[in-house]
């Protein structure tokens, strides 16, 4: 067998999940709530599986899913996608990253991705040919150096990914951000993937900057947000994406034969329980106060940070705890001390080693109550 | 937009769909049951749905559910994969098929399939660059003509893509049909996709002939089928593949970056449901008594055909009743008559219009006679 990805092996959260199974630790690793849904979702799921929906949707997803997802996208960001041909609901957003490289990227092409950056862009670029342009976002706050990102892009650059809020650090893209890279952009075919799977997942009153807000960078991007992210059900494997019809038809035409369509019940049940924006309006806040009591928690460990400001992640930084790598670290912790936790090297440009690691604070209090008693002895 | 698929536009089952919504029409045209699921799963996915299992499941699927499948292979097919290492469960075996071409074709390879064929294998083929070799099936009973399969094999072949029970014409594939190819693949290093999502509906008191029987066939193949299909949910989304370790890590490096992982649900209450393999071993029985019902309702009319041995399609020659192209004709059909059915030609090579439309009879009688009741009168 001639691989296609000889550097790929399992990814780092079935690796570390594996272990902190083994070693029953606490477990902050994988990004996933370790609490119940709202159940009124439950209840329109349940109705819907009961109640038919049995077979195929269209393959673009049920039409009063994405009228109700235009309607969003336009109150919230004063932009309405059309939901005949600019919207598709997909398995997650995974499946958004994957499809709509595929239907893009090709043998030659360059991709800009800034590092860190969350594990499934880089082999996907590879698999369909192209290469990888890593710029390195800097600081605690992860800033684009513009001058750097700029000087990347030429005639063979086919996209740049960017992903705000962001997975691993919980840094935002302000406005000045979003206006920057719309002029850099200005004027190219580049096309823009955007993961903006963290959306309603903000703090300290700062609000999202979806690239759908600013005109010339929506009319080149694909916007993929999760429903397994904001409803608590990240194993119910459905998300959607929003672009202008162009490129909608492109990614279509892959999506169509990559799964054809998707869970017909869930979307039903969606499409019923997205009619209250509470729902997702309150998000933000009630992340807030678990980024807070768990930071609160670990006020007096040794571990030093930079609050998060979105997303339901914490970067810790041990550098004065120890010398050992992350990895290393990472799996001590998972054995010896039975807490897991994911090393950041892995999403690191070169897999450097800043002695970081990252939590996911979407646990119940007395999760984080657990997770803080061991930060605070170590 | 330079687009990857410039000949590809939405596929056949979303056009016609469409169309017989529109029209209101008797739908025989996209494969799926309109009748109800075994209560006794719905009772178990509602109770999954209910009792956890909300956040992401393993990569490769759930445990439970790969042992089962395991078993069951070893029961059915005499060759048992180790649920570790061997199986995977995916949303839906469309999407086994997009992995596994993504995972092992590249620009230059070459991948036989025969045609008729189902119509997601070439343009994923095509996305990766490869070439597809097409072999024409021969006569009513769809047979390869050796020689001229033997012949299309050189040392580009990187893969061949195989479907028994056979969509769109039902036909199935002898125990010689399988020697046949073992011993001319035997020695290469093609790998063989085999396509055996209607692997439980096999009529007249035939078996189906899985790759898994033939030592030499298994050891180079990615077998998928399709729980959609054999348990009336199309629109759940679910199916998996087996194949030896050795693919199976290639595949899962790909898989895990397009959908990650699968609605974790659906994958418990299947888990439990498959212990009773009366489940799906009576599924032949129904479904011959489906094709039965439809072909004595329509033996007046002027359709010929050759009676379907597997799957839930029947295929219908017209060429006695007018000269129109299939896709004309099938769409007079939906408009005039209002019955929606597929023509064959999107599936042929060269599109090759061979007068015959293709009906699925997993249908309630009623629809059966609905249909009927036109086709006797055309
Ligand atoms: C798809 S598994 C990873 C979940 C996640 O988003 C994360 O932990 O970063
Ligand atoms: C994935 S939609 C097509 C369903 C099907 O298998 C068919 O109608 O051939």
């Amino acid at each position: 067998i001639n691989s296609k990805l000889p550097n790929v092996g399992t990814n780092i959260f079935s690796h570390i999940g594996k272990m902190a199974n083994k070693h029953k630790a606490v477990n902050l690793s994988q990004g996933f709530p370790n609490f119940s849904l709202d159940p009124q979702l439950l209840q329109l799921v349940e109705k819907a599986i009961k109640t038919g929906h049995y077979q195929y949707a269209p393959m673009q997803g049920i039409f009063s899913l994405r009228e109700i997802i235009s309607e969003k996208t336009e109150n919230l960001y004063g932009k309405s996608y059309n939901p005949e041909s600019e919207i598709t609901i997909t398995a997650g957003a995974t499946q958004v990253i994957f499809t709509a490289i595929s239907a893009f990227v090709q043998q030659g092409d360059e991709v800009i991705v800034l590092k860190p950056a969350y594990d499934c862009y880089e082999p996907t670029i590879e698999l369909f040919g192209g290469t990888v342009v890593p710029v390195q976002l800097n600081g605690p706050e992860f800033k684009v150096d513009w001058k750097e990102f700029e000087s990347a892009i030429n005639s063979d650059t086919k996209m740049v990914i960017i992903n705000t809020p962001h997975n691993p650090s919980g840094t935002i893209w302000s406005r000045e951000d979003m206006l920057r890279l719309q002029d850099i952009l200005k004027g190219t075919h580049i096309i823009l993937l955007s993961d903006e799977v963290y959306e309603h997942i903000v703090f300290d009153g700062k609000f999202h900057q979806s690239v759908s807000k600013f005109p010339d960078l929506a009319s080149r991007s694909i916007i993929c947000s999760s429903f397994g992210k904001t409803f608590h059900v990240t194993g119910w494997k459905i998300g959607y994406c929003v672009a202008p019809k162009v490129l909608m038809e492109e990614f279509q035409k892959v999506h169509q034969f990559n799964v054809f369509c998707i869970n017909h019940p869930i979307q039903k049940a969606l499409a019923t329980y997205l009619q209250t924006p509470r729902h997702y309006l309150h998000l933000s806040s009630f992340y807030q106060e678990k980024r807070d009591y768990f930071l609160e928690a670990i006020r007096e460990s040794r571990f030093r940070l930079t609050p998060s400001s979105g997303t339901y992640f914490q970067l810790l930084d041990y550098s004065e705890i120890t010398n050992e790598t992350d990895t290393d670290f990472a799996e001590r912790l998972v054995k010896e001390h039975k807490l897991a936790s994911i090393p950041v090297s892995v999403f690191n440009l070169n897999n450097q080693d800043n002695k970081q690691l990252r939590f996911c604070f979407a646990k119940t209090n007395d999760t984080l109550d657990r997770a803080a008693e061991i930060l605070n002895r170590i």
